[in-house]
């Protein structure tokens, strides 16, 4: 790749990929996906009730990814367990960021510059998940893409993905969400990062490994530190995606006769896909006289916060220190 | 088998049994799948809210089975995934069925005529599917019958007992149903027919297996266009369920005095089983006072909407079709 | 260990390692469990509307371990199926205790002296399931604490620890419930052991296996037997429980202003976590606008009436016998 080489990245694309996660950037995502835990409404007090049920669900923020994939693979789902340092270390981290004297560990790592670290931190995480998916799913199931996508999404997404079971530990059940109705920014990035490693184990992207790795990591700690700067959450793919909603999903339908409410400008671009389901489904509801046993499908405000709150809290306020201090 | 031979049967099933499934008859499978799919309530709005969801529903619709017993027998579940054709013909049929300039895919397929040559192929491939799982848990499991009939059953009507957690993938929950607690007819012939192969796989049933994918065959396909064609839901095996049930479970126990009440002629044999129980129990909250707090546990009005759309929709008529054209 | 030869024990604990559990324990195992089941609210009732959903809610109950168990370590779920006679077993006795002419069987074991035969026996299951647990997990995972913990507990409490699952076969969905929100006794004290013999296994307990045997086996049985006829509940762990939670969990945090309130005196010592929290709670939703849209943890009536009756019954009021003499 002359570009790589033009730039002089070689070097840094080889240094990068030789980083070894542990246990630094391992201890960013576990401080990280705890936090996030913490931010969930209600773990709070649910710290204080089970320590047990808070510390399981920690867990499976923390290693949600490993266990899913081992569950898809038909592997031991408690190989997690089996790595005791890493159990230990995300377990010291879980009993201080909840029950820490003076509750200083959280407060600490929710202060910007350092929760912008240990997020970025996280970030780079996500690509050796990811790519440890791919390569475990291709060692399995040597010329099939979609499993490596799928393994590879799961790995780096798991705790999103299994969000319905992990929330059902701490004795909430909220079935009308989750992450396939309505991804959220995490997952979605890990599931362009399955598909580019995928491509590129299978040889239809024309990249290097290390180049790669470097590519997906530097975007996802930008994008990641962008979002969590300016506060937005515009997913970059907002106009992609709508596109290519607009171009297979919402054609020559039933519902093409909805189209023109549909393109009224979308203030939020990340939920033009919900406004435009909403519409159509508004218009199908009255059509139809069983509509109101239905469901809700479309997101309620419930969801949205909880989706914020495991979007990893672009939010960075600290309210829950400011009451303490 | 002598009968075989003087009907001339023999030849017709060696042909039968030499028949590929792929890919007419999987095919066929797919489009009623997906287009039962399509029938549940709100799944058309799920379509343009979030086609993710959709799609990884109607692989659910479509490949349940197989995911139901690979996880049974803890083999990977992803397995599916890696036959890349049957994925792609599934997801293009799905892609068709859902989204079709002028809904032109929906409403042919949904004509009766084509409905039912499709209803018809579609049974037959849970011949195969049955036989599949027999085969496949006789391969790990020697001589237990139990596991044979478990896998069989799974493989061939897996879409419907893993139908809470299909709905989930839609953001449904109805907790109150589930094909154990009251099988819709799919379940009870794919129950029947792992029983029988079961049987003949250990050597209790005195048939070829040939012979007997002939008769199961012809029994189903037959049983599903009678129902499709007379509109009917009455189950073949009512009178013997029926008997069953009055022998084994309704005989001297604490209810006993309540049998009177239950010989009442039943409208709908087919639900003979509930009408008892609905009476034991009207009986049984009378006399407990903590009746109240129970979870309804007969199938209410929801229920035998969404299992009569499970049962692949023996009704015909192509309402959204009539609406759109 | 000189303290077992010196009471002449050793023998007596050969004695109990060489006993085998089929087929009067195992028979004890089942006849405690099913009776577990039909004493749930709303079970007695299902029995009548779907014998199949009955029957495999039993079969739950009955080896609801050795089914989590194998799916955490990636072994086939169905494998219990394959001992056909174990499951013949507990099909027969589940037939007995539901449908039996009269309902002789229900009524004569739920005479107290029978039932705390029972249930001791079923205790003496409970340590040879743990053991098994851990020893399997040993083979897989040499030098792992913590999955030989998390298998034996998984073994030795499956039925508990899915019972959200096992609930849902029955059409019940209780989502603020679980076992690790709020441990029952049989629970807690499976952890304990599944701890105890993954530490002997480990040499870090020096204690020979078939002493420790002994004297968990007559812990639990004894332990049992004095709640069962007393009809107290509570935990002969409370004071060590409430003891570690206030050291550990409701030290110097964002609450520790609460713990004045926490510190007035529990009349149930095994709910103290309970108060706790509650207290907490209470206060942590007057401090949060917000807190309205938490779904409960706090268990209701409703759970602690599921986990009385999942707790195998302490209360041996035969109330459903009454009606029917």
């Amino acid at each position: 790749m002359d570009l790589f080489e033009a730039l002089h990245l070689d070097e840094l694309s080889h240094g990068l990929a030789n980083l070894s996660m542990f246990p630094y950037f391992d201890m960013a995502h576990y401080i990280v996906s705890v936090m996030a835990l913490r931010e969930q409404p209600g773990a709070l007090q649910l710290s204080r009730v089970s320590p047990l049920a808070c510390w399981f669900s920690s867990m499976l923020f923390c290693f949600g990814g490993a266990v899913l994939s081992a569950i898809m693979l038909a592997e031991p789902a408690v190989a997690p367990l089996s790595n005791s340092t890493s159990v230990l270390l995300a377990s010291i981290i879980w009993y201080l960021v909840f029950y820490c004297p003076m509750d200083l560990v959280y407060c600490s790592a929710a202060l910007l510059p350092l929760r912008l670290v240990l997020s970025g931190m996280k970030e780079v995480t996500r690509t050796w998940k990811v790519l440890g998916g791919v390569t475990q799913a291709h060692g399995k199931y040597k010329d099939s893409l979609l499993v490596m996508i799928a393994i590879g999404w799961a790995k780096g997404a798991g705790g999103g993905l299994i969000s319905n079971f992990e929330q059902l530990v701490r004795g909430v059940w909220k079935p009308e969400t989750n992450e396939l109705l309505k991804m959220s920014y995490p997952t979605k990035i890990t599931l362009i990062g399955a598909v580019l490693f995928a491509l590129q184990h299978t040889h239809y992207l024309p990249l290097q490994k290390h180049h790669l790795m470097l590519v997906y990591t530097v975007f996802t700690v930008v994008n990641k530190s962008r979002m969590m700067l300016t506060g937005s959450s515009t997913s970059p793919f907002a106009v992609i995606e709508s596109a290519v909603y607009k171009t297979l999903f919402a054609g020559c339908s039933p519902y093409a006769a909805l189209t023109d409410e549909v393109d009224k400008p979308c203030i939020d671009n990340s939920t033009a896909n919900t406004s435009t389901s909403t519409a159509a489904k508004n218009k199908d509801s009255s059509e139809n006289g069983a509509a109101g046993k239905h469901t809700p499908v479309s997101p309620g405000k419930g969801q949205s916060e909880s989706l914020k709150a495991k979007d990893e809290s672009e939010e960075t306020e600290t309210t829950s220190c400011k009451k303490t201090d």
